[in-house]
């Protein structure tokens, strides 16, 4: 028979980002934040105050009752929020990629909400953009999940731990390495005493590129001419900055592979 | 004594996209293009249609009395262009990062007009933002294509062959490299079955916080936490995947070295 689920009421377990944009989405949708636990309950406080929560630090305070509970905290501390919270009879599920939902299984129901997209304290995130990828410890649960996730998201997965990771692995390469690239080319540009505000608007067409078209067209530069010789030159300037170097050796070398053999 | 320039008129040697774009930017900003010469007698007429220019095939029709001349045509073709024109009274400028202005020699006046961006043929620039970076052959040529650069241009630079190599080192950084690792990226979530739209959102948001926070404080991630077992993890799931294997592990390697030592 089908268990249902009333997931109007949620408690939030964490302060940091995730639970911040989080727990925000969720009451723009129409759920009933009741509970943000922190153990710095200030952290707490200043969450809950805008939502009409109930800030607390002690595992003891948390209620039994409500449909949903939200593990929003860092990937080495969620076993540990696990073995302290009490056995609620909700859906308990954390946010991490890489934490196998097992971390979860003292509970009756749990689960796997993992929103891919960086979020920062002072940016607000368009969260209907945001892919969620779910995986539940039964169908009804994933089918509660999904009723959930559909509520604040149009862009809803259900996905292993491998497909998960690998993923995330994707979010490193996009995000981390793409922001690399960038600071050191601003650092380049500032030890040659040159204004890196330069390098912002073609950051801006390199996205809007990447959105637009397939990496395919949108790739461009001496690699993709096969021009061996402004490669070589640009190893030349780069001669003294090792780092930018190793860089610039392996991307050119990939991408004339790619396109020229 | 001053040298006055009047750069009112313009002719354009070549009809690819910079010149496409740049032909637009021009004759929106009230100067007059007269004459687009392309070797390819169609492509001059396809761009000099909506301009009311005179599109020509042949050198000898070159009019030598315009006010610039500008040869934005492929690095390696410049020499030769040079070489065909007529001995025009008026600025010859070429759009070339890495090709010195020398090549233009033969000419009374003559500089650089390098305009620091990715062209694409359908997609519209915001050329007000463009970085326009230019050199000369005297100081009043120079004053003159500041000027001209001014009226399209917020952001006009004078630099010399050195900076404008770096500058040009970092835009294959910024955007031929981003765009490499996006296509490596997408590449990877394609041969596992999952839905590259995922990304999407990702690197939009990756943007918006490399336009709005610092390299440093936008840069998140296991290396820049420090987390090795993430970092070895990841490289395990990429074992059969040599590229991105090669990628992970020198960004890793100098996001923990940049943050961590």
């Amino acid at each position: 028979m089908k268990q249902n689920f009333n997931l109007q009421t949620v408690v939030l377990i964490g302060s940091g980002n995730v639970a911040g944009h989080l727990a925000k989405a969720m009451s723009e949708a129409g759920l009933a934040v009741v509970q943000i636990f922190s153990p710095h309950i200030d952290h707490a406080r200043k969450l809950a105050a805008g939502l009409g929560a109930e800030a607390i630090n002690n595992y003891s305070e948390i209620t039994t009752n409500a449909g949903f509970y939200l593990v929003a905290v860092p990937d080495g501390k969620i076993a540990a929020v696990a073995a302290g919270m009490p056995l609620v009879h909700g859906i308990v599920c954390h946010t991490s990629a890489i934490t196998p939902m097992q971390v979860l299984e003292k509970f009756q129901h749990y689960g796997i909400f993992y929103p891919f997209q960086t979020f920062s304290k002072n940016r607000k995130v368009d969260m209907f953009r945001v892919p969620f990828c779910l995986e539940a410890s039964s169908q009804d649960v994933l089918d509660a999940l999904q009723l959930l996730a559909g509520r604040f998201s149009k862009s809803v997965y259900v996905m292993d731990m491998e497909q998960r990771e690998k993923l995330h692995v994707a979010g490193v390469l996009v995000n981390n390495f793409t922001n690399h690239l960038f600071a050191s080319a601003e650092d380049f540009l500032k030890e040659n005493g040159m204004d890196t505000a330069m390098l912002l608007p073609l950051v801006r067409e390199t996205v809007a590129k990447i959105l637009e078209l397939t990496p395919d067209e949108a790739q461009t530069g001496p690699a993709r001419r096969g021009d061996i010789s402004t490669i070589e030159k640009h190893m030349d300037i780069l001669k003294n900055k090792n780092d930018l170097k190793e860089i610039y050796h392996i991307f050119s070398q990939q991408i004339l592979k790619k396109y020229h053999e």
